[in-house]
């Protein structure tokens, strides 16, 4: 099995790549901290599942350990994307029976932190929905593209984008909490949205401090009452919505204690 | 307004193309006879519109056409695929405000006429439903892709393909048009399925002809009643289907006629 490493910004791209051509392929975005990324183990399940899903080829977790090691050396603060393609093909959607997968990796730096806070409005721009493509980090974005160009024309810093038959998913780049008077609740993703590493960070910390957590339909009208809502990447981290639409939360508190249990080595 | 041109299979892309990180763009598929694109004003007509609604710049039809029409010269019979995307950017979906579409143009041989008829069998898998991409076609594809490695594992020719909501939408890489009784009617495809070159060439035809046609929903039942079934896109042409699933179908007549008045180039 082999495989084509391209090492951005110099590295170039063959226009015949399965990835630019149909989106035949999946991205991980990492965070990067002190030339190590965070939470790879996360990263490499979500990319391997990911690549279960689509048959795509893999080299193994060692070897893109490695590969992701090396990208991010000398690297303080800053971030990490990783794209897998299923490489070079002929014209047709159907994949190649040998197919050598495209790696991309490009390194970034970054100085100033994110903020703690961030303010969002709901999007028209819907997300479609799809068993067999959700949950997964593949490089079909358009959805999420227009959704950007949507949110270009407000003043807010994030989009509440929600699936076509209306349930809220999430962000257009973040995964959406919210606590929903008793009940700590985030978006089920079985039909649209992606599995963000941050927010299954987010899960595990719940769980391991004994904090109960729902993943269930979240309707607009839901979040209304929400006491608090926040939001997740793994480049952000946690991030508390200050206000939702016309909307200001009155609570950050979770947000804050999730954000020290994680100890959030994002902003530190 | 800066595009960028990269002529396949020397030209190389860039690994920041938003086409490849995120299927932010456009393609289109031509049939090339005698060193001329046909039906080059259709063609160019879906990607404006498509280009439009994604709000991604063009340069104007006559240098797109002089484009194609180079890259297109000296090939007796062949394709042409012209990929449109938004030019390199930034990490995140928000696109460049001064975006630098790359254009790509890959021009490729052919010496088999296709075959006038295919088998077709339904599939499993689903095309998700979104007005706002649906009609359009981008880059997007992992849903055919899907299709096609479904496929892999029958002895049919092509796939049907039906939305998420059941309906019948097309096959990975044609449309469909099917005889029902009186009516003669082709899926509906605002929510979901590419708006075929061929297809519309088929429902000109027909206006001009004065055969009535129908968009409108279709589901896997009607079809179990159809008397003619036959597929389309811009470099096949028009192919009856002879078999779906296990039903072999009974008349080929419409789409004889209509390659006949079609005057279809395609296996001349």
């Amino acid at each position: 099995m082999g495989f084509r490493y391209v090492l951005a910004p110099d590295g170039r791209v063959d226009p015949a790549d399965r990835g630019l051509a149909y989106g035949d392929g999946l991205f991980e975005t990492m965070a990067v901290h002190n030339a190590a990324v965070l939470r790879i183990d996360l990263h490499l399940a979500r990319l391997r599942a990911g690549a279960k899903r689509l048959t795509l080829p893999l080299p193994d977790d060692a070897t893109l350990a490695a590969k992701l090691g090396a990208a991010c050396a000398g690297i303080r603060r800053g971030a990490l994307k990783l794209i897998v393609t299923r490489g070079i093909g002929p014209r047709g959607y159907a994949p190649p029976q040998q197919p050598e997968p495209t790696i991309i990796l490009a390194a970034s730096t970054r100085t100033a932190p994110y903020p703690a806070t961030i303010t969002a409005v709901t999007l028209q721009q819907r997300l479609s929905e799809n068993e067999s493509l959700a949950g997964m980090k593949h490089l079909c974005r358009l959805e999420q593209v227009l959704g950007q160009i949507e949110l270009a024309s407000s003043d807010a810093d994030e989009g509440l984008m929600l699936s076509t038959s209306g349930n809220v998913i999430g962000g257009t780049s973040r995964n959406l909490v919210a606590v929903l008077g008793p009940r700590l609740v985030t978006p089920d993703l079985r039909r649209a949205g992606i599995r963000g590493v941050m927010r299954q960070a987010v899960l595990d910390q719940c769980r391991a401090s004994g904090i109960a957590f729902e993943e269930s339909n979240v309707q607009p009208a839901d979040l209304t009452g929400a006491s608090e809502i926040f939001m997740t990447n793994a480049l952000v981290g946690i991030q508390s919505v200050a206000r939702l639409d016309q909307r200001s939360m009155p609570s950050q508190d979770l947000a804050i204690r999730l954000r020290a249990a994680l100890a959030q080595d994002h902003d530190d």
